[in-house]
């Protein structure tokens, strides 16, 4: 069990009952749950605002398997510099579609990049990137 | 001075450590201060998000005053039924361009209509809704 | 070989060379590639936007495998009504921290709460869903 | 009348179909216009992306003039050196809550630095910033 540190907050009382009918709502089991996943969420967008230090990223690709040679790029891509695949999941979307979601790990520019080419890969047809901080 | 209800928050020692910096760096007086601004903003993102009661949008549209007929669109458009346009901004960019930002009221889908509406006429280069709740 | 239909498309000649300076960065093989991602781009968030049809979602959490019991809700969930988890990937991060993609479809509404759910589970530290149209 | 390039692209039909009745939706006079707009949203999240140049931000906050001192505070930074408010707009949403939009400009560091302050600032509730490129 980790040791915590506890602290008080002032809220006005109409804004503490809104927030108090959201959390309730999403399931959280207290306010210090729900405004810990606050903190987090801020502090995550800081780090990938301003490129500070490494990131994780979640990128969602969607593409025809019979158009492009992504397959192909995707494993030359793993063994570029400054970046790494950490791990893919494919699902067949439909007869043509494959969906593709590769965690990529590297500094903001470097994910950034990686995205960007994969995005632009002729058969690739939708990408989508989410960044986080592995310090979360 | 408005009455404010109190009360305890728990978390980790890490996270705290690194929300105060946070906090500090964007010159919080203190952590009731930062947190009630989280609680607020994610109020408004449910909000939105849901389609819930009415919002406020601010629509900055970019467009070239030689090219478009904006403005004569803007002055049709405050008197559409649904939605209205409560305040308007212009800024000489330069020569060629204005900057025009609309503060419109509405429900969302009726918001998010009428920006579309603007950023589709000819010589609007660029439009970007920025949505809110007035209650928040 | 899929059939396509070419049309003409006039643009300012300062635009167009900024475009295609980007595009060339980006790796495009062509303009007619980058227009039918924007396009695609576009489309899926007109999509989301106004919650029409299906969606597909990735929803990528980061949690502490000593102290929530997500593992078991996520289980759960796979039951629920309304949405399905089509699949999941598992990465680990540190000795703590567990990295989860799971890819969920089901209507906006239903995908969106679902993910909500589970970001308020306890032991979840940050969760963030990229949603896109199955008919990209 | 500003000269233009034509050129030609190539769309698979169903996407076109698609992309056809989206367009006519918010009232685009033809697929230039509606390719043009997408281009420039593309460059312009390009440049806000990788920190390039100047941008223009529009920030949107709502305040309660009774608790904050941000008249003075907004006053005083409009002579901070690195940034410069252009312009500002104020509405009187209800009793309580002012809505002020602002003008800023300067390299994306400086306006989201300046963007943070004054929503740290008590009596701030709010803060949303939009950011583009003047070049747009």
């Amino acid at each position: 069990m980790e040791r915590v540190i506890r602290f008080g907050v002032s809220l006005e009382p109409d804004l503490l009952e809104r927030f108090d009918t959201l959390i309730e709502e999403r399931g959280y089991a207290n306010r210090s749950e729900a405004i810990r996943d606050l903190i987090r969420k801020e502090l995550v967008e800081a780090d990938i605002e301003y490129g500070r230090g490494m990131v994780i990223g979640t990128l969602t690709i969607v593409y025809d398997h019979e158009a492009g040679d992504v397959t192909h790029k995707l494993l030359h891509l793993q063994h570029s510099r400054h970046s790494a695949v950490r791990s893919t999941m494919h699902i067949h979307l439909d007869e043509h579609n494959c969906l593709e979601v590769l965690v990529v790990e590297g500094d903001v520019e470097d994910v950034r990049k990686m995205a960007e080419s994969l995005r632009a890969l002729k058969g690739v047809k939708y990408g989508e990137l989410s960044l986080f901080s592995p310090s979360v």
